[in-house]
């Protein structure tokens, strides 16, 4: 066990988390809120003097194991959620510490779960930096330390590491070279929050609430700048929103694919049909089914039900709607869209269209194999040979998720919320979503629950982000042992 | 596809239903309840005649395959609910056909949930014949079969059938003869159901009632002959059926060790251990939790505590007390129950303490695998190895089960009930319950649902009891074709 490189990853983690509160300082010094500068001050001291651990401890060698991969991703992302919750707590704009983790875990997980009843009362400073936590987190603050420091030679060693923050039941290395392939996922990432700021600039919306906006957007995140979350915009500014939520939740290999030219494998790419698939199908039948709500408008029904349907399946959460209030069938199909989620290797959460896929296929065979007990049959993705571990790891992925989904269940019952309240809290942020339905629908916010409650949901968030095992790995002893 | 061989099983399977409505002939006739003896002697004679179809094409070979075992099972099951409700149907006690199948569904798949808003409305030997199907239900109408008819020598040939319809994810065969197995498993079931009957005749029940409660209790059913369930029995009655409902939710071959004097491996038994851990657990936290509905009395709360457990796990259904009043936390936890369910091999529904205890340990080696991928490991339970085949079978289980839910939700969420009662109308059912909560809960009843979601429960009911493969097989057109 490489303790001192763990370190040492947790250190880079801390410094990348000071850096990233500097524009928000430099918006509350512009600003004029001395209380957000104060806390944000203080936290970048805190967390570059953090960062100096290792110079103390310097790792004698830089190769990590698959264990050490899950433990860094892990104790790196619980160390930036405390770091970053620290400005909300010393500036006192959020005066409960157990609020602060909860809302900044939800930040960097890209939940947008909220515990705040005002989001207009925040300073811009701390605005921002909520936004800008879904950014940081969404295509993971590893691989962006990947992208950016020079690992020297033993780079491609921290291929675990990668492997336990990238979603998917498959690493996707775009290119043999792992820092080359964070470098284009990075460059993708940053292209397309541009564009969207631009095309929000054009629709008229602030400079400041364009920025926050895209980055709600491109982590698939959820946090907004309003109460009523993106209600307030115009049409306009809604539709590029669901445009690019949907972009974001698609694996970011079919965007590398289409620079490359290569229509054809984009096309064929079966998790991609799947995905839209569902998207535009859920549409379809939302849309039908709220008709009555929008006096059998079909164009805001149509509206309304794209702008849902992209936010809730890529995991997003923004809404423009209390589509609590909608009738149940698309209420149950929404929930059924948070526990399907976005793609593998997006920014989106939930079980992903890659694994239901596969699940789908080996399910299949065993049928097969029930009926045929000699057939022999192999799983093909993609025209691809699927090995016999990653559908045993797929489904173990599923039986573990089903079992912490109602653990968690359990857990937070005990506020005696309603069961609604309940299952599509946990389901909302097991799979980073945000909203959920009935005390915690759109329109509402989870300032209710206990910190225990509290506690609970933010270790869902980050179990969901990490795909549960690099942080349950932290409550098993042996995982911490040297092996 | 050896169709004639199908032919011939449903025809026994119609003479088995012919022979099971005589008693129920009886009672009618012996109470004067002229309709009811119409109903019943119309559907006896009208399932004796169509059973002859089977020497108008008499199969050549009485070898069957998977293919056709799974095909059979389901076909039979079907035909013998449809014949099951032209008694409800033509006595004009229940004027829906699709209430009628809704109901003998109900009753032969054990699950016990029920149209009737007024059970005690009904003649004595419609509810009897109600009761009695869950009897009938409970070990399997083919399993029935197998242990009376003589089957010739192509009885082997039969495991395919038996593996159908047995719970659990590995068949279990007592003893290596198929109907030395079958007869073992019936004599247990009709030794337990008559030492419960004395049991409940002692403690003051009549005899009419004695007989269906232990129907109801040993099919694991929960269809009751009062309208407030078990609630009007005197406390001793309802620990009688408490500690009957968990023996029937135990494996068989618990009950065969213990004949056997193998107490050693009784206690040994994993599925046991689990099963008895998690029903002693739960009705620990619940007793604690509901505590102050009882005004601090611990015996009450434990005695209805113990109930509700034993009830919801065993997947019987009975209450004694309404649990949809409960506090949240212990609605939530009897709401994992439903999933959790019984031993395989019992009488029980739900994925079962094996499967459960199997998925378990496979996800901990996957996990162990990502940890050391050079690791070799396999997977033990009771000291004995499982089968790749079958570890992936379980996992395939769980994912057609999880799906299968999803959708069913989905499809009867048109009918606008709250998301709490879709959602535990389908666990209830998929699981051979009976009771959900809210709109389905134990004081009420399925009548407010549309046809077509009796139709799709009705569907959830037989996909559980025969463990979703052979009824989802009768949608495959391959599964029909000849091989």
């Amino acid at each position: 066990m490489n303790h001192r490189m763990i370190l040492r990853l947790v250190c880079y983690i801390l410094r990348v988390g000071a850096f990233s509160m500097l524009p928000a300082l430099i918006i509350s010094l512009f600003c004029q809120e001395w209380a957000a500068v104060m806390g944000l001050s203080i936290a970048i001291v805190l967390s570059a003097l953090l960062s100096l651990l290792t110079f103390l401890l310097p790792p004698r060698t830089r190769e990590i194991g698959a264990q050490e991969g899950f433990l860094s991703v892990a104790l790196c992302w619980v160390a930036v959620s405390l770091v970053g919750a620290l400005p909300f707590f010393l500036s006192g704009e959020i005066p409960n510490f157990i609020d602060c983790i909860f809302e900044t875990v939800s930040g960097f997980t890209t939940t947008g779960a909220s515990i705040l009843t005002n989001v207009e009362g925040l300073s811009k400073g701390l605005l921002y930096w909520r936004s800008f936590t879904h950014w940081l987190g969404g295509m993971g603050v590893l691989v962006f330390l990947l992208a950016v420091v020079p690992m020297g030679k033993g780079k491609n060693s921290l291929l675990h590491v990668m492997r336990a923050e990238s979603p998917g039941p498959q690493v996707d290395k775009l290119v043999p070279q792992l820092q080359k392939s964070a470098k284009i996922l990075y460059t993708i990432y940053i292209g397309l929050t541009l564009i969207q700021i631009v095309l929000l600039l054009l629709g008229g919306m602030p400079l400041f609430d364009s920025f926050c906006t895209a980055f709600g957007t491109a982590g698939t995140g959820g946090f907004g700048v309003k109460n009523d979350s993106m209600a307030g915009y115009s049409p306009y500014l809604q539709t590029v929103c669901t445009v690019f939520m949907a972009l974001f939740g698609t694996n970011f290999s079919i965007f590398y694919l289409l620079l490359l030219r290569q229509f054809s494998r984009v096309l064929c790419n079966q998790e991609l049909r799947l995905y839209l698939g569902v998207m535009l199908g859920s549409i379809a039948l939302i849309t039908w089914n709220i008709l009555p709500l929008f006096q059998g408008s079909v164009k805001d029904a149509l509206h309304h039900a794209a702008f849902q349907v992209s936010s809730i399946m890529t995991t997003t959460g923004f809404s423009t709607t209390d589509f609590n209030l909608w009738p149940a069938f698309s209420k149950t199909l929404l929930i059924a869209l948070m526990i399907f989620g976005a793609c593998a290797g997006s920014t989106g959460g939930g079980i992903k269209s890659a694994r239901v896929l596969l699940i789908f296929k080996a399910s299949k065979r065993s049928v097969k194999r029930m009926l045929m007990p000699r057939s022999v049959s192999v799983v093909h993705m993609d025209g691809q040979l699927v090995s016999e571990d990653v559908i045993q790891n797929t489904y173990s992925y599923l039986a573990v998720y089903a079992l912490t989904a109602i653990l968690s269940i359990l857990l937070i019952s005990v506020d005696e919320c309603s069961v609604e309240t309940n299952v599509t809290a946990v389901l909302a942020c097991l799979n980073n979503i945000g909203p959920g339905m009935d005390l915690v629908g759109p329109m509402s916010n989870y300032a209710h629950f206990s910190g225990f409650s509290k506690l609970v949901l933010s270790f869902n968030m980050l179990a969901g982000r990490l795909e549960l095992f690099p942080v349950l790995m932290l409550f098993v002893p042996q995982a911490w042992r040297k092996s």
